[in-house]
């Protein structure tokens, strides 16, 4: 494994590295932007990538918010981007459910554990489900509700997956209702499996953590649809339909966005240090995720 | 190891099994009764067991209900037994807090995830604590609390022990809060880790599964106050000063019970056959775990 390239200052560097690749898959939160913090020079950047004719494509394991909600994201952020440039880990399961898995009907219903983002996206595929913000499920167990459930009489017979995401309602009754589903036999699957959520400076309980029961009660993991999972690079590449050779992965954590971007066989990878990962990690001897360059900031290469 | 002695029908075995111990732990659910099933001579057994001078001990995962819910239990089933026979996990918490951690105040109040059970042992026992059933924290997560979270002007100071048991009421305010407390330092107990909670003839989701949130966020699992973890034993010991040469301990699963016993270097195990575990599992050739003896059901021992 050659060290990675330090591109900052280096215009020469950049020129070539930026040559080498038709896509750009490109990690938000931590590259673009910090929460409500937009990094310098970052839509110039965009603009100068998409001058040059490359193809960006904007890859996110949030679930709770849909491609239409984080277009708004980028709106906010007076960030030109396009709804068909967003690719969230909601939109990655959906099309996962409806293109790829396809199981035949009637029980190939989904029951979401998770907010509106996750629903928004089966809508747009076309993938019915139960479950997520419906307020039948946001409410405390019952004894009744172990009985009916226990006997089936409250569930679906047409519910043939589980999709968990991040879900800020999570409760006993709906982890109780998946754990059914899942002892009758229907596929785990998870929009990303990501243990923390960063918020307000401080880290909260992420996806992996409110799936994580599910996970426990059944005792085996889900396929997550979210990075580093090549089930989420399947699904990029489905809609995309790019060459992984002339792909470059963007990204500031080295065991989600890197290793996506290595394990998908991608020509490249990225690291900016704006976000999680010191470069300290992968300049280590005997570093486990090294990327091909890195940038101390996205804006950098506009050299 | 050799291999089980099936006392079921031999009066002699029998005999010279009990003359080998003076104190038998029992195991609750699945060997005295399941739900709400009482199986046969139950009552008849412990009364022999007593009438020969045995001193009997109910150690039980079930965190949710106290000593004095549990004494309920055994009256409502006909069983004769007093409140100080009973070892729950939430007494065992409550006596590991306030006998063994012994954290120094102020800082040693509880952040419980859990049911009143937990809160009435901490009581008994002295133990401060906020949480629990606390209608405050039964409630969705709003803007604000993520910023309070994590600027800490939502948390108590004092708290410095996280205690985690079978929650009803889980719900991502309360998994968010004990998850910072757990980033500011504190001590991560649970009281069992069950993944599972037999209920309705099926299978619900147990304290293990609702408190895996929080083991996946802050990385690393609780230590555990029930069974098979030997700080319950260790608690036991605390309590009722018993010579564990002569102790057995019954139960119904080789993973939990058997195992307690086992790896509590007690006299003896015995199995019994009414509840989790199979025969066969015991029986196959490289069997993890072997009980010393089994009985197809409890009240076989009346011979």
């Amino acid at each position: 494994m050659s060290p990675p390239k330090h591109l900052t200052g280096d215009k020469a560097g950049i020129e070539e590295f930026l040559s080498r690749f038709d896509v750009f898959l490109f990690d938000c939160d931590g590259v673009l932007w910090s929460g409500d913090h937009l990094f310098d020079n970052v839509a110039e950047t965009l603009e100068m990538l998409r001058s040059k004719g490359k193809q960006l494509v904007f890859v996110t394991n949030n679930s709770t918010k849909s491609r239409a909600d984080y277009k708004k994201k980028f709106d906010k952020m007076n960030i030109p981007a396009k709804v068909e440039e967003v690719f969230g880990s909601s939109y990655s399961a959906a099309v996962y459910i409806a293109r790829i898995l396809k199981l035949p009907g009637p029980k190939n219903k989904v029951f979401v554990l998770g907010e509106s983002g996750v629903e928004q996206e089966l809508d747009a595929e076309g993938v019915s489900y139960i479950g997520g913000t419906d307020s039948a499920f946001r409410r405390d167990i019952e004894p009744e509700d172990f009985t009916n459930l226990a006997n089936g009489s409250a569930l679906d017979p047409d519910v043939g997956i589980v999709l968990s995401g991040l879900d800020f309602h999570v409760n006993y009754l709906k982890l109780a209702t998946a754990f059914q589903y899942l002892q009758r036999g229907a596929v785990f699957l998870a929009t990303n499996t990501d243990s923390t959520l960063p918020m307000a400076h401080s880290l909260f309980p992420g996806a992996g953590s409110t799936g994580a029961g599910l996970v426990k009660a059944i005792g085996k993991e889900a396929l997550s649809l979210g990075k580093p999972s090549q089930a989420m690079m399947d699904a990029v590449e489905g809609k995309f339909h790019f060459d992984r050779s002339r792909t470059c992965m963007v990204g500031d954590r080295l065991n989600t966005d890197i290793q996506f971007g290595i394990e998908g066989k991608l020509g490249g990878t990225l690291a900016v240090l704006t976000g999680v990962s010191k470069k300290e990690e992968f300049l280590a001897e005997g570093a486990p995720t090294v990327p091909m360059a890195y940038v101390d900031a996205l804006g950098d290469l506009l050299g």
